[in-house]
């Protein structure tokens, strides 16, 4: 008997943003694989085993999975947010391509959610409704000098650009080098929004001239968009919505 | 009294992709407005007007649900995929900028969805699980020179790379003309995924390298993924699976 891995998406936080396909499967699971908080979003039942493991341990966690499933269970690994982004999906399949065989044989499924950068965009408009390049900032398994490439001939494309992993202690002076660089290379003063637990209770949307961002405005839990050089602000009583305009001049 | 407007995402295609937070707003609207085969996606039911209208009618679309919204009415603008990835929430928010400045007043709100994107690459895998960027191939919008240093910087930068709108009747040439342009920028034979009819029972997922790729393979109903240079197909018995790992070697 052999099983499956489903790699899915939690979505950023709000139950909400969970989609059916995915709630299906998470019916259906009999054992839960995943970092600690995103294990711990998923509502305990009887047959259902969860298997809550540490950060930085993906290649670990895969293979877990992966042997789960060949010894016949129905094994569902969470991630927050789309699994293909910055996520899960890309480590389970390493360890399918480096390891056993015999795990190329298994059901082994993806399921898109909704991404941090998409759940931003919308809480303040469509910033991200032009072309646009998602980064990580995070040099753990890149060059930083790689990063730094993108930056640059990301605004020379002038794409909008988000950010994901923006910051963390075991990081803290990666992005205020990112900002700088941007900061030369845009040569503009266009909106750089910061996106704290979006969709959560404590959601907090903070929208900056980029000459005005400082490294201190992210932490691990921020999404942080960048406009391209057409983005628009329209001020209002309330929160400002913040767009990319479809067309540019030729 | 003032009403709303709330712009949301109906995925690509499978009811099992659309969020229960669109679901719901659904269900509350008075109205709703969209590209004919969206609304036609939406169950009829007492008390709800169908508002649907033809492509290329974006603003005048906008502000017909801005002025509903001004005489009190609950309205939902539809897209497909997520609305503000070249979709209708830019739309919206030009039509609010340059419109009547009551408009400003208004509740506006953008739910994301599922684009397009994120769903064909969990279909075949985790080809956008680094660094990658998203281009609308339609110069409707935009000088066709745009595109083209859009895609040479993208290739520079080894992003791998979402396509929307990669043809249509309308602009027979273009799509070759990018393709052109990407086999020479990126001189490499990396993966490129033909997505079309995703998530709906049609669904086609054809992967073929970069050299082969021919502009008849791409249609508007076709999101085109190509990969970067660190892309890996993983051959199996069955469809193989496209990742692109989350790690460059120094």
């Amino acid at each position: 008997m052999s099983g499956s891995v489903t790699v899915v998406g939690l979505g950023p936080g709000d139950e909400a943003l969970i989609t059916p396909e995915v709630s299906a499967a998470l019916a259906q699971a009999t054992d839960i694989i995943g970092y600690i908080p995103y294990v711990a979003r998923i509502a305990p039942r009887p047959g259902l085993r969860l298997h809550p493991s540490d950060n930085r341990v993906e290649i670990d966690r895969s293979e877990h999975a992966l042997r789960l499933a060949q010894e016949g269970a129905c094994v569902v690994v969470v991630s927050s947010g789309d699994p293909g982004v910055f996520a899960m999906a890309a480590a389970v399949l390493e360890a399918v391509e480096h390891g056993d065989p015999g795990w190329r044989d298994l059901d082994i499924r993806v399921l898109p959610g909704i991404t941090a950068m998409l759940a931003a965009a919308a809480a303040c408009g469509a910033p991200l409704g032009h072309d646009f390049c998602a980064i990580n900032l995070s040099d753990n398994m890149k060059p930083w000098a790689l990063i730094e490439k993108r930056l640059r001939l990301a605004a020379e494309a002038d794409f909008a650009m988000a950010f994901y992993n923006p910051r963390s202690k075991s990081r803290p002076e990666g992005f205020g080098k990112a900002l700088a660089t941007l900061q030369a290379a845009c040569g503009d003063d266009r909106p750089m929004i910061f996106a704290r637990n979006v969709s959560r209770p404590d959601q907090s949307i903070r929208i900056v001239p980029l000459s005005a961002a400082t490294a201190e405005m992210a932490d691990m839990r921020t999404v942080v968009l960048l406009g391209s050089s057409q983005t628009r602000i329209i001020p209002r009583d309330g929160a400002p919505l913040v767009y990319t305009p479809r067309s540019v001049a030729g």
